[in-house]
């Protein structure tokens, strides 16, 4: 029995958006059922190199397919500026839950970006107009891709307005999706009246107000990662309808953390969770809706899903490489 | 950047345990110092595949180095019957703390053996006899060839008597040892008349009592490793000096985990955490000493300080296989 390696390009090529999204929904939908579990994310936080690792463990059970894993998972964002090296990077072990056996060890890092997007389109798809074609991203960094990419698979997309403070990055990203959408630069307020809007940055305080938006706009609050971090202000977040991942993590650490914490915001402000949603427990958009905001903090079911998506693509498509990591081939398991 | 992988074999032939012993007497030295960061363990419990997960994470600084990783890890009872697979399997990510690459992936199967041999080791050095020479093994499992492995290199072990129920078992551990020490079968009371025996069983209720055990026996509780098990009788706990790895752990989950949580063990039964022996703020073995118990339940950073052995030593024999998980060979990392 051996153990398929995916790197970052093999989760890429073999996790297919198209199927990532209905994946990762259904991780919601086994979680809302209490068919999942998802202890709690554990933390080491090393001070001395401005960094720290998250274990994410998780098993779910969709009824039609199970999978179990982990996803190990850091902050270091001085890497980029001291190594070059990405601020978050990943590692996911697939495992059998039947047997145990790590079917599979791959990239988590690509797989981050994907469950990331994905999540958006599940909360798009419940929260948007049906027929949202403009898209705003702010915030054009490696996470904004993935929004696209994701965000297209389940509304027709035609128009996407990208807000970046650095051109670099804005000149990258309107390259990257000119030929598929028609692309422009703006400022945040171009980007943040769009029908969907995706904030996909690393800052600390509110960048897009409530004026900024258009009436109809749905949000997807994806930058806040930590305590004290917000992109939105709390005047739109009292005047939007809110949806969340998970109680625990977005108020610890999502979009609404600031505001809950100094009881802004409280729970009577938040509407519903993405799982009640989806099991019908709440509604989604109604005609009623104006603003509406999702407030993802991402969660270790969507990185199971994703991993079971692209280990069963990579196994069907023969891509990855196959590794004898529990030395089956040449002993006997039961010395 | 390459993440190196280590296969089973890899782990086996490069932890070499004289190396692997002082490491993780630093990583308990560490962690009784502050110097290390142990979460709880967090567990995925599968009930109707009778079979647990669970996430060990840790760092460790020892002033010479420091470590980071996490251990996946199972106990999925059923797997030999039903599958031919190992009971305890394990996938270790050895982190580089700094800028947190995942420097390798390796085996954590013949990882956990040594490691938890070596811990068995720390603790027999502190609290045997200087000059033991007997060595008795209660329970010849894949866990016990480490216990010897380990145990040997502290202390002048000439004879060994090994008791199992299972005679293939115990005739398979009698030959591979027979050329390197005396070797015999016996019953338990043989085993624990020892100047050291190891407990490496999974039985729920004590098969070893005071009768069977020498004046100065050292007994390395390593069997129970889950709620209600334990292998030792209340008296012999109650008349030997206790030492513990980690009081979370043990009192949950250890040999003292029954006793202790009906009161018949207390906290002023226990003598030290085996990292207070180490620093030196209590004595390890001293005159008046009898019956000495050390109760291991298998820490994080017994795993880190492992792997770290692990990796150095590969890389410097030029072993593992290198492997591109994070696809930095072909693709800018801040895209």
């Amino acid at each position: 029995m051996q153990t398929l390696l995916l790197s970052k390009e093999d989760v890429r090529e073999n996790a297919e958006m198209a199927d990532v999204i209905p994946a990762v929904r259904e991780a919601f939908e086994s979680y809302e059922r209490g068919m999942a579990q998802m202890p709690a994310k554990s933390y080491i936080d090393l001070k001395q190199y401005n960094g720290d690792f998250r274990a994410m463990p998780a098993y779910l059970d969709t009824g039609d397919w199970d999978a179990a894993g982990l996803k190990w998972v850091n902050v270091h964002p001085d890497n980029s500026e001291k190594y070059g090296l990405p601020t978050v990077m990943g590692t996911m072990i697939y495992s059998d839950p039947e047997t145990a056996v790590p079917i599979s060890l791959m990239d988590g890092t690509e797989l981050t970006m994907k469950r990331t997007g994905a999540a958006a389109a599940v909360a798009t798809d419940e929260l948007a107009i049906r027929d949202a074609t403009t898209l705003g991203i702010v915030g054009a960094g490696i996470q904004s891709y993935t929004q696209v990419e994701a965000i297209s698979e389940i509304r027709p997309i035609e128009e996407i307005v990208v807000s970046d403070l650095e051109e670099t990055r804005t000149k990258q990203f309107i390259d990257h999706f000119a030929d598929r959408f028609s692309v422009s630069a703006g400022d945040v307020s171009d980007a943040a009246s769009c029908d969907v809007l995706s904030t996909v940055t690393p800052v600390r305080d509110p960048i897009v107000t409530l004026d900024d938006l258009g009436d109809h706009t749905h949000v997807n609050a994806m930058g806040a990662d930590a305590e004290g971090k917000q992109e939105l202000t709390n005047e739109v977040l009292l005047n939007a309808k809110i949806t969340i991942d998970d109680h625990a993590q977005t108020t610890h650490s999502g979009e609404i953390n600031v505001p809950y914490s100094d009881g802004t915001i409280t729970d009577n402000d938040i509407y519903a969770d993405l799982g009640e949603i989806i099991v019908g427990t709440k509604d989604g958009r109604t005609s009623d809706d104006g603003i509406t905001v999702f407030d993802s903090t991402g969660l270790a079911i969507q990185d199971v899903a994703t991993a079971h998506i692209a280990y069963h693509a990579a196994k069907e498509n023969g891509n990855g490489t196959e590794f004898d990591l529990l030395g089956f081939a040449n002993s006997q398991p039961a010395r």
